[in-house]
């Protein structure tokens, strides 16, 4: 059997990936509420937030104010995601400790969605990642539809390993490798992975998956079995993806949490506290926990709402 | 990386497993009409009743009936389980391809459920066994509660072995090591599964999984890296309804389906038509399809209900 690693790191999207797919709107208290829960359970890092438009997205309009009211936790790392340098110049005031860059690795999805080829689209976050390098803020990269694509369909390691490649080039310190449509299945997945590795190491890269095709958990087990040892989830499996109708959010993190703990790997985390806040801020949103762990677990303690 | 088998069977148990645990009584036809479209689909095998008291399982007092009505197609095993003599006699005019007989693995939920030892409950299948040999019909063992038990928690693999041996010892062809409460995760999984390698042959074992923690899938792409080539599955993860306070479906058939499609293991099954019967059938019980890949490519289809 392959190695494990023995220790794992979670981010938690929720308030960032999560929400940003969910349709009722939360007050800026109850978002800061939920990245301090999170952080304070114990993750690694929390994506608090992204300076994008708030017409586009007006669930992360008060993004700044989010930022500027958590309380930051030694040792966490707060990420936001920024689309652009507008957005980049917008994040600083709340001094983010990472921003995270995001491309396709699908031409087809970068053509339709903002018109420009995948080259093109890295190129814009050059001095991005300039000013964030000059200002000594960490930088991510995220590649979307890595496992798959809606317009185009398959989307080849090869593709993947060449974002991976531009990123690096522009001073991408963490690489994310993301199933945005969740279509991707084991192997598939540690292709993708594979493809990577030869760009950045080990110890740099995460996987992001979406629980779309009820694939995730086993997805985040075959990256585990690569050494892969950081992985974004998102608590009571929030959002979802609006290219895929129907579709479910990123992984649960107490699917994800479940399965290390079954794994004998640490992360540091409660999970028992992940499952009362996926509970709480389920009933924020008015709809039911979309983490089978967590409602098994708030079952068995008699919380499940 | 591990050698994956290249063709994987599947036994469909919703008809059993899954509607057992259904509130919504259905009529004798829509059992029938469940059963046939699930042949159809080309699943390998179905589990189509019990013959268990109807007091205690109202769902499955009509199995008679369903037996005698459904279109046995060559080729596919259409099971039932009986829990004792009285059942099998009971089962015998339906002509089962294969009779399910079954042991839990942990003595305390043996002792609390029904009022004696493991080995006990084991050794009360002998006539069983011994009255389906002399007819021919093949004889499945069942081991519930492998790999945890509600009232006992953890569950050694030498219990699980042991139950395997007693099993074996009466005539059992084939093995199922079933995740009843789905408390499973993938090494614990692969512990029980090697446990029982020791008694039965990688051919004649089968894993049975509960999505109740959501690690189902990760536990059958686990057992697929041992080789392990049969799985129960429930279309439409019958048996827990999303809505249901500690719901304890099975694993559905169209995530392992979708699982096993990504990896290129030969099933003979038309995902599609597992789609639309999930679909159907879900209708007929009045709740969403508990199947991630079923919704999402029934969303992806523009049917999703």
């Amino acid at each position: 059997m392959p190695h494990l690693p023995a220790r794992v790191s979670l981010v938690d999207v929720g308030p960032r990936d999560g929400l940003q797919n969910e349709r009722v709107p939360l007050t800026t208290e109850l978002k800061v509420e939920l990245v301090n829960r999170l952080s304070a359970a114990g993750f690694a890092g929390v994506e608090v937030t992204a300076y994008v438009s708030p017409r586009r997205v007006p669930q992360m309009a008060d993004g700044a104010q989010v930022m500027a009211r958590i309380e930051r936790r030694p040792g966490v790392c707060y990420s936001a995601l920024v689309p652009n340098l507008q957005g980049f110049e917008a994040a600083l005031p709340g001094k983010p400790d990472e921003i995270v860059v995001f491309a396709s690795a699908s031409e087809a999805f970068s053509q339709k969605n903002i018109h420009c080829s995948v080259a093109e689209s890295i190129e814009r976050f050059a001095p991005v990642c300039e000013a964030a390098r000059a200002q000594g803020i960490a930088i991510r990269g995220s590649i979307s539809c890595a496992l798959g694509c809606p317009y185009q369909g398959e989307v080849k390691p090869t593709a993947v390993a060449d974002v991976a490649r531009r990123l690096k080039a522009l001073g991408v310190q963490h690489l994310g490798v993301a199933d945005t449509l969740g279509t991707g299945t084991p192997r598939a997945v540690q292709a993708a992975m594979q493809a990577v590795l030869g760009v950045f190491e080990l110890d740099e890269l995460s996987g992001h998956f979406h629980d779309t095709y009820g694939q995730a958990v086993a997805n985040v087990y075959a990256c585990l079995q690569m050494g892969v040892a950081h992985f974004d989830t998102s608590v009571a499996g929030l959002g979802g993806c609006p290219y895929a109708p129907g579709a479910t959010g990123n992984v649960a993190s107490e699917d994800v949490l479940y399965l290390l703990r079954g794994l004998d790997i640490e992360t540091g985390i409660d999970l028992d506290q992940v499952v009362a806040t996926g509970q709480w801020i389920s009933a924020q949103l008015g709809h039911a926990v979309s983490s089978r762990a967590g409602r098994a677990l708030a079952a068995k303690k008699g919380t499940l709402t």
